[in-house]
């Protein structure tokens, strides 16, 4: 799968959760699952090597606890479709990743961002208080 | 809540863990389980000056993933049972918090390290790979 292709489910998911009414924090919380639950958990734990060769696709730049899971599973690249709506500041997140070691590509997908700044536009109190900023 | 009360509580957590039958992925995982379903989401979800006026209690060393956990609903304080048996390497985990800003206590408690020493003694596979090392 290439990263277009990639990025293109993660975005479409996205839309489907924000179109089900969905607030910001279903989609960060659904960002984790993702990698959580689905990626990482679902068909009881696949083999460490697995994740070790994956890419991660995210609309959104990775909150602090998406990048903790990315580093306990050992993800190697993670590809963001834009970090211009949220991006954690003092060093986490995407610099943080890059600091241990992970590549991150950032692609400024205008279809992600004009989602994430509709999602801010529509609900900025419940968007800033979900990433706990 | 003294900081031996609220370690005995999680020690206590991880025993009955460990008495189930429970390898140490069901003690991360709860571990983590205990971070954000518990006490990060339940009841709805908290308002943030719960979170950020709280310590939370691990008997192990967090993992990556716990650590972002913590970072992102900004918990100012840890205090760790023991930090032995298991730290994460390459700067994460409680070095990593500490750069972030956040008190970390580490107890160095005979108890959580003879549970832990156990684990790993028992099923010492498991515990590696669960890890992901
Ligand atoms: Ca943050
Ligand atoms: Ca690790
Ligand atoms: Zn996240
Ligand atoms: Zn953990």
């Amino acid at each position: 799968m290439d990263d277009a292709a990639g990025l293109a489910i993660a975005y479409e998911e996205t839309k489907k959760s924000y179109e089900e009414g969905g607030i910001p924090s279903k989609i960060t919380t659904t960002s984790f699952r993702n990698i959580e639950t689905a990626t990482l958990q679902n068909a009881g734990r696949l083999p460490a090597p697995t994740y070790s060769s994956s890419t991660i696709y995210t609309t959104l730049s990775p909150c602090d606890m998406c990048t903790g899971a990315i580093l306990l599973y050992k993800i190697p690249r993670v590809v963001i479709g834009e970090n211009r709506t949220f991006k954690p500041e003092n060093g986490g997140g995407e610099d943080y990743l890059r600091e241990r070691g992970v590549e991150v590509v950032v692609v400024d997908d205008e279809g992600c961002r004009g989602l994430m700044e509709r999602f801010v536009r529509e609900k900025p109190g419940v968007w800033w208080e979900d990433i706990c900023e």
